[in-house]
């Protein structure tokens, strides 16, 4: 476990930096097209961008948050915010949605990485390590989707998204199991997600729909 | 309290098992109804299902939950979600759910009963047990309500429901201030609350409206 | 930090008492517009009254909450649920709705200060003690409005709200940083808050809309 501890230190900083961009800026294009103020604009980013981890934190009974032992984070999502509302114009949502597809996804992987992760470094059973990666990865843009009234995203466009999550999680359970360093599990979790994401949306692939 | 204790580690389970089958159920049909993907129903059968006593354990200050005690509940309820998928047709829900208020007021009970129970044990006052009770009854489906885009079912149909869960709470703390034993309480909570509803399913009980 | 730990101790209890009130009505007044059930009512009460203060609590992992320690606040609020609905009827609420004002103002500020002051007193860093006095401040009534099914008003009426909670967690901040005394700093916090909100209100002040 101490490599686990020591890689956390390090690594999962920047990678839960780079997500949480990704996760802001959803908040932000969703927060515009729903004509919020400046306010909701910047609640919105916030929530997709630490909203998951927060719940995966609440839950695991682990403290401080990410936001409280990074505070620059905060102060860098609060300035995105700011910036955004300020250069863009409509004409760029579009554009910035598709770019924001690669980061979303990387995004995706590592947050679910991270849930997984922290959910194993206080010995919770394999089942729900896996569901606090979903949650991670999934819940900032499920309260994002909330507070903007709308059924969430990514419960109803049947494109596997908490899915990828989910395969991604069992991955890095299967890899631990089977007796490979923590790193390696960890590393290919993140790839694993972002890549099926990545297929998915290229291949466009569908979940089945209920067949009542 | 040591009695307490003791019953609470075999039958609190079966009740708990029970009472959350049912309450998955519900969110399985509502999820169902909205088109939601198959990601979407599973999620909103473990709000329905996992919500409420989620919620009252972290106001509690409550761990582990009880669906990391008992990981195969977890199992269980996402089981029961993908068999719905696979064998119900849109004609099965009216039935369904009709079919599904028997064990849903029996849930109810023994919801409400485990809330106020968990309350007791660490010594809450009496109206914070009430209150606990009726969290853990109730919002889970308040939960699938509000995930689903609609307000919840509990707080807009003039039906009892939150308040028979209120009504059972004061049967279990009535009995409990009078001196009978802790399984005399919880039983009659879990029979008071459960007939309560049923009754007034059946007579067609209404609450009064707002007269503005 | 003595002077802070028993001033909260007397006048805290006090002003959290007000404001309690004055948000438990915007509650009442918003589910009866919705014409929910006389449980809703109360529940939407009961969120936009203690909803703020809980999450907050649940945030910096604070127990008991304002609620357990004060449980007459609970029947207080319950109390004023039950006479409004017998009380009021339509033509009251916009009468209602400006009279409350005044006292949501003062409200918006107490609770900020509250917020600030909590999250100081466990030593969080500033811009977390800032969030914490303005989720005090304002998601109440984002609570309220979310079980409603609205977008919350905070985030799109375009109106000062949650800014002037922003503007006044700063004052405190600025204030205790310039080493003046703890309930000076608390005091001109409530005060500052307040009296923007007001001013924005009597001035009509609007936040900019977005470019988009």
């Amino acid at each position: 476990m101490n490599s686990i501890a020591f890689w956390g230190g390090n690594f999962l900083l920047l990678v839960e930096i780079a997500g949480t961009a990704a996760f802001a800026m959803s908040g932000v294009l969703e927060a515009a097209r729903k004509r919020l103020d400046p306010v909701g604009v910047c609640v919105v980013g916030f929530l997709a961008a630490f909203g998951g981890g927060t719940l995966r934190d609440l839950l695991l009974d682990h403290r401080p948050f990410f936001w409280v032992r990074h505070v620059d984070v905060l102060w860098g999502v609060f300035a995105l915010c700011i910036l955004a509302m300020f250069f863009m114009k409509a004409r760029h949502f579009a554009v910035t949605e598709r770019a924001m597809q690669w980061p979303d996804a990387i995004g995706l992987g590592l947050f679910t990485a991270s849930g997984v992760h922290q959910a194993l470094l206080i010995n919770m059973p394999g089942i729900v390590a896996l569901l606090m990666g979903v949650i991670t990865g999934v819940f900032g843009g499920v309260l994002r989707d909330l507070v903007c009234n709308e059924i969430p995203t990514a419960f109803k466009d049947h494109r596997p998204y908490a899915l990828c999550a989910f395969a991604g999680g069992w991955i890095y359970l299967g890899l631990l199991q089977s007796g490979q360093a923590d790193w390696l599990a960890l590393g290919l979790c993140v790839l694993g997600t972002a890549s099926l994401r990545l297929v998915s949306l290229w291949r466009d692939w569908r979940l089945p729909a209920w067949q009542a």
